[in-house]
């Protein structure tokens, strides 16, 4: 009788642990790694075509804006003030593609960098290009949803 | 006596999960957030006092460079190689600001931004300034510490 009391007890005290504990964490990043870098290229599809309401749609509330020679922005209001250069430049097209993509062990947090190349075509002979390295912080949200914490970038030349 | 079995299994059920756990994430959590301060202010220090060799130690293996206006560079080699702007620029002054500091709910991975304020006295007068923001993706290292995985940065104008 003594002996069961005991066994029961031992029982327990990983039974109490185990409230605290989400399942399966390695699982579950795969999945949120796979959710992130959809989320990703479906900001640079919305960035492509030009989509302003899909792209602020993934700015995390407390988004912060680092934009190359302009002040910090941060929240979602300066967010949707923004005029985002790929959207408001005349003649300007875009290609993206994804370098890198990162997820914690949790699944909570991530991150990406992806090139852009584009071109801006007024006309001229040749057209302008730039190159754009954009790096995104990201927040999985409350429904499951990726949302951009951190937006930051800047160039490098071309030839 | 069938009861006492049933009651038995569904103590067993949440034992078998809790192996799968790590204990206390919150608590990791915060300790983590404390460590990346400290890493990140130290690397800023070490960046202010022109410490190349303390700079560079604190770059992860598979490190991601992005410079503005210059090509993208990875591996620590390459980090090794590369001619850190505050290092080099002779007559160069920085102060750094920490603006954000984040760690994921598993406390393996973390971002930072921090602002630069740069100050190029070469006996001109007035001397030259400039303002950078620099953002930093952190995953902490198996022995515990904390190193850079990727740092990308801008400038901003200052009157």
């Amino acid at each position: 009788m003594k002996t069961g009391k005991m066994a029961k007890l031992y029982l327990l005290v990983p039974l109490i642990g185990s409230f605290a504990c989400t399942p399966s964490p390695r699982a579950n990043r795969e999945v949120e790694l796979e959710a992130l870098n959809r989320a990703a290229m479906e900001y640079y599809a919305a960035a492509s075509a030009k989509d302003r309401d899909a792209v602020v749609a993934f700015y995390d509330p407390d988004a912060v804006l680092v934009p190359p020679d302009a002040e910090r922005l941060e929240g979602l209001e300066a967010v949707h003030a923004y005029r985002f250069g790929f959207i408001e430049t005349e003649g300007i097209s875009l290609e993206f593609q994804m370098l890198h993509a990162e997820v914690s062990e949790s699944g909570d947090m991530g991150w990406t960098l992806a090139q852009g190349d584009i071109t801006i075509d007024r006309g001229e002979d040749p057209p302008a290009r730039d190159r754009v390295r954009d790096v995104h912080t990201w927040h999985k949200q409350v429904d499951g949803s990726w949302k951009i914490a951190l937006d930051v970038w800047n160039s490098e030349p071309v030839n």
